[in-house]
């Protein structure tokens, strides 16, 4: 009796008449990039033997033989000569194709108690549970550059922004840590995703479990996972661990979007707050004047592929009846695609933070130009007694006076100042001024250079 | 001095020499929509003011009379006889101007150290908690029903697909048992999310923090929130917190629409697995036999909603700079639609549970169709020795035979089995039987009977 | 016998023996949204009653009666009189309902050889249809407010940027223009969607046709249509051409957020290309002096909106077997509120071009920081014989020199500039300035004046 | 001096002073997969040099080196011996080097008057008109087998589902017409598309023309372009074509992805209508009884990758200032895969078509359960004259009787059927069979097989 494998290109198994058509073997075949599989599909595979084994299900001989094989295919792939073939369809076939060539029968004995149902779902599981290690780890490196930017300028005053209009001064440190925050907060929906990646569907067999006495705890316990699917059928079809992950990583190109539409517009010579090192810059091939900030330009237009995929794969699964269904290979590209930006992304801003030179008096220049201190004359006036929106009624009509003037509110002498309020007194340039201004807002979470420190410091200890 | 709030229509604040055009008006107001955060609008409101009170920013008479006159505000909502006006844009200023003209100054005293920017940040966060605990109880419910329907159903026997195509035989409460692990991780990231939702923006006022003395912890603690937003441009800017509920209901409406699809395939008269009770179909305008399942169809439906809410928060969002810009005001509509479609949709579907009837003449029949044993057939070989690939394709040849003769496996002879491997004895009709077939899967996480029994009271204690 | 319509707090026909319970009721009604119809759905059934008349289905006692009851319906609509009921469900059964109450037995007639399923399908597409001319009307005006700014502005320089560097001068008519194009391509879009919106489902019937004689050409004419949708099964359930009206829209979005971000960018301080008129900005209700274009910043965010609405129709139909299925209902909401965003958006956007006031000066003086007319130094190069690549990298040389020099290319003496290439020679000034760069792109779609005068006289021509 | 490109392991420009990091390179490189528009990038440089020698901005001879050159780089590229360098960023400046190595100053000259900006746009609308042109054949293939398989069954009766409930008997043939209308559609689409892609960029230069006196018609009637682009920042920036071609293409996916459910489920046992092809097919790793249809399954997932790819495109353009941005790289990828996805699945599925067998048998067994003549005998009612509502009613009673008889209409006597309406007589029983029903609507549109076979005449003329 002639394999299954070595007629593949007659017909699928005995039970069909006529083979695949070329163009059906290209259309459906996954090999090509489920490849990057390989690692974890082996370290499932022995695990899965061992258990095997252990419930005597196969005989030690044939465990040692299977883990033989697979040393040598492992080194095979290594070395990049193993020959991935389209005939085989995916990196399952060809590794145990491979497997039966090299030990034989003891290769044949490998897939007894499961399907590839099961076998996919436990790979990606394992290849999504070490990205998100990964990435775990570059957003902590991210982090830490971003907390040494925010540190050395824990007291260089900018204007804040609401609207891009001038609302009130902050420090560049403060508004650095917004950002620290907001990747903190990816961290923890992506150890939060890992929970539920964690789980071993090995076991489910093709959607029911299997008629062999299988130890699936003993399995999950070898390959790391925190627990099994409790569920065959779930554990075939669901992917809803690839959707979660998907959905943190939009919201991490989310953020990075945001820092890069700032990083962007504070290279633009206008705003001209920063500087962005050459090597992360381009020139023009008609403009040699040219030098553009690529990274953060390119990572902002990143952010659609990685909200494409979660709408491809959010629209795969929308309607599919249980259990398993040929629909679901489609989870691959989007989820491998959204690993690679999410790291490369990763990596290359924790790289240019270090990159990214300040230039406080453009900022500070900026602050000054737009009454970034009003709300301070307001508050002034508050703590004197007036109820707060007389006091914002009272400030509105000086700066009203100052735009016809083309003044700023510390422009103005006590004497025009006090035609707004009569509570004004002289102590009131001291509220106007943009350190002033910084230093009172010295609360939890507050602006004040102290506050920042103190974040700065919370945050180091948290990573 | 006039109040700000009654020259509305004249001009926004002394600063601007035109009022806002009725077409801006109606374009940017969002009180039609945003009333339906006034509870928790006024329940922030008075957490602020006890706290200013508190830190002796404003007089406990003050204090007092912003209860009193929020207390009338609340009645008057209650009772439908507050006058929502546009000209007042939002919420916000609605309510803080029908203080001011109940209570006086007290009223114009309340925004004294925050903003709109925190203030609305805290509302859609306090508002956002209660529909996630909502949410919660409602997926445990609808988890109670589901085992209900599975533990009067952990003997039914039918086919269970993949590709669509008979695979292997389950049970109906397997089946539906899938269904209870998806809800229940939805459930898990719903929890996860709310830790993330829980946090105080307000003291982050316009984006800087405030020059008063104020004590978020105090105003976090009275509002139940789990701690404090730690920056304060974070806090005014960021929605992830949104963006992380919509991803994790457009799961849930995933999983509802993957049941819905198998719910109205199941009643379609040729499959005929179960009947929907008529309080949950409606008939046709032109052909009067019809009965439709018009609620799983509507909630599949559904889905595309939720999934387009994601994509309008995650467009939103992007790019970005910070802090807050109008654009965030597009935030809430499709919150609270999401919001209002999952709750609607889970409250339907723990009743629609209830008034599922099962046919378990129809499965049974289905299971007899498809060779769902010839698995059990291999694994039969297997344990006689044969490798697993070579039993495969002893199988498949049989099946193919029985599809030329147009009978099941188990309709042939013993001879003609033996025909295709000679390890066949007659204890092989045994294993043939659906009944035989279902119970050998008989591990954690399997179809077998007493593992869905299992997994029905583990599942009930977890509730 | 009693009417089906009476017995709705009954069952849905006598086919049902229990009514569908309220929650089920609410959860699948769509007259609080579908009312929206009410006139088309008249204006449907009419022509389908003429229809009926005359090819002597129903009596011309029996259209007489439909028109004057169809008349008081419109009447009570219109007056606001009409009382809606959630228990008939949808537009379609309240006004038939209500026809029967005026009218009697030829109310019961209208239905004859139609069906909701196409009766629906009629009306949305003449609801579509009247909207994409009220689009195409606003996108017309919209453009002609912009060649209005564009032709005020047709010399005024300032920098044309890339990657929001400095790259060459251009006019801000010539700018303007570049939106005037898209929106004309955005008109051309709906002009084409249009075409497929414009044919008649009526006469599918519910999904096969009808038995009665009907004359579809007949009705598609009354009704203004171009032409009969050419299959039953397709005619009642595909939505196409909403989705194509939706992507459509969501092109129109992201050109009105483009110049959103532009025009908040031009309105922030530091850049102050522009100011918008107070009438379309609003304020801040802490800090006194803000003043913020709310405008684009809200039409920026409703992008979000309907490229929401858009995956919410292509996931509703994704997979959706044929004929009519109840998913369908959920076409309405996207495509409503996707009409009612795009109509808001150009109207205020048409209204918005003309309170731009721009701002000669600061552009200019943007111009002339960042060696905006390098490349002209370039091209000369080239025109004095060096070849392309050469003359980019002399250029490079001498915008360094500046860059640590701190001044222009056109501060630097004769001989300075020498020093890069001898070619350069005293008319090499000339071609430095602005007006010298700007003038001589003159060629089609160039940002010359007078091509710019050119481009606009015919813009004008085609609207 | 050194030419640009030598030195690119060294600074981009002059103007730089360090290289680009490795990282960095890597990060923001795209000739990985841009070598794809190679073909028409070197299209798009001869018809711009041969304009430049036309307006003698460049020399005969150098025209002719360009020519020469570029006609070994074909042959280079096509031999598969030509070496993309990462270093060299792009498709562009690959061959733009490669033509300098083989010609020298000539070479250099190539880049005159143009930008990569232009030229890329310019490379992006060639190839998409080449692959609207090709969706556009295989749309007609398409077509055309289905009209094939629709003549076949012509006849072929089988029931119409709403809801996927029985509704009403219709043929296979007309079912199958319905798909033809749909990719009809989606074929008009593409030519709308394809008038708004075939405009000519080049000429736009970096964003604002260029100073040499280049001749944009000449360039666009080599290259075949129906016209130029009008605006050069528009030219340069906006990609809508290739959105609107994504969204045409998700429509595609989406008509593909519902005829894929309906093969999946006419191939399902209990249903049955219909058998695909083994060449199709692929069968389990564990089952060894399984076919499944793994083509229409993998299609259907499909849509997702494209539904994700039209907001990958749509987010990347949302917010991008004018003119060009590095964000726009990101077009390409999400724009192939959509081209390749589209051309596959056209591809195979018109070579399916083929491999669909019929089961009339299975089809009429479904079609008499159900009461797919119900409609009819309300028509009848209605024709011997009660109004359609009663006749409605009446039938729902007609029907409730036979469910709980377990009969069909047809079944009951004339006796039982009178009791139900006196109106009714002996030739109710043609009106209750499938033939008369079908052959009954017999209107333009209907499912009646003469209805069918016109329409069949009709699209086949019109392909």
């Amino acid at each position: 009796m002639t394999s299954q494998f070595s007629k593949k290109n007659e017909a699928w198994s005995a039970r069909f008449s006529e083979p695949v058509s070329d163009l059906v073997k290209r259309y459906t075949a996954s090999v090509f990039f489920d490849k990057r599989l390989a690692h974890v599909d082996i370290q499932g595979s022995l695990a899965h033997a061992e258990m095997l084994c252990f419930k005597e299900i196969i005989s030690k001989s044939d465990y040692a033989e299977i883990v033989r094989g697979m040393a040598q295919i492992s080194t095979e792939i290594g070395a990049n000569e193993f020959t991935w073939q389209l005939d085989l369809e995916d990196v399952h076939l060809n590794i145990e194709k491979r497997l039966t060539e090299i030990v034989g029968d003891a290769g044949k004995r490998l897939h007894t108690g499961r399907s590839r149902n099961d076998q996919v779902a436990t790979d990606i599981r394992l290849y999504l549970r070490g990205a998100i290690d990964d990435i775990l780890g570059l957003l902590a490196q991210f982090r830490l550059a971003l907390l040494d930017l925010a540190e050395k300028n824990a007291d260089t005053i900018m204007p804040g922004f609401t609207h891009m209009q001038v609302a009130q001064p902050i420090t560049f440190g403060h508004h650095i840590l917004a950002y620290v925050e907001m990747f903190s907060r990816d961290a923890e929906r992506m150890a939060d995703c890992r929970k539920r990646v964690n789980r071993l569907p090995l076991g489910a067999a093709a959607l029911a479990g299997t008629t062999f006495p299988i130890d699936r705890l003993r399995v999950a316990q070898t390959l790391g996972f925190d627990g099994v699917c409790q569920n065959s059928l779930d554990a075939v079809s669901d992917r809803d661990f690839a959707i979660e992950f998907c959905a943190a990583s939009a919201l991490i190109m989310t953020h990075i979007s945001r820092m890069s539409e700032e990083l962007v517009i504070w290279m633009s010579p206008r705003i001209g707050f920063i500087d962005i090192a050459d090597r992360f810059c381009t020139g023009s091939s008609i403009m040699p004047q040219k030098k553009n900030p690529d990274v953060p330009e390119l990572a902002r237009g990143k952010t659609g592929r990685v909200n494409g995929h979660l709408i491809a794969l959010l629209t795969l699964m929308k309607g599919q009846p249980l259990a398993y269904n040929k629909d679901n290979q489609e989870d691959k590209e989007p989820l491998f695609d959204t690993v690679d930006t999410i790291t490369d992304t990763l990596r290359i801003f924790a790289d240019m933070a270090s990159g990214i030179s300040v230039k406080p008096e453009a900022m500070r220049a900026a602050a000054l130009q737009g009454y970034a201190t009003a709300t301070d004359l307001a508050d002034y006036l508050v703590k004197k007694g007036l109820p707060f929106r007389d006091a914002h009624e009272a400030v509105a009509h000086a700066v009203k006076t100052c735009v016809n003037k083309g003044c700023d509110l510390s422009d103005l002498s006590l004497e025009e100042l006090q035609a707004f309020s009569t509570l004004i007194e002289a102590d009131i340039f001291e509220v106007l001024t943009l350190e002033g201004s910084v230093a009172a807002r010295d609360h939890l979470g507050g602006t004040a250079p102290n506050q920042v420190r103190a974040a700065i410091a919370r945050l180091r200890a948290e990573i």
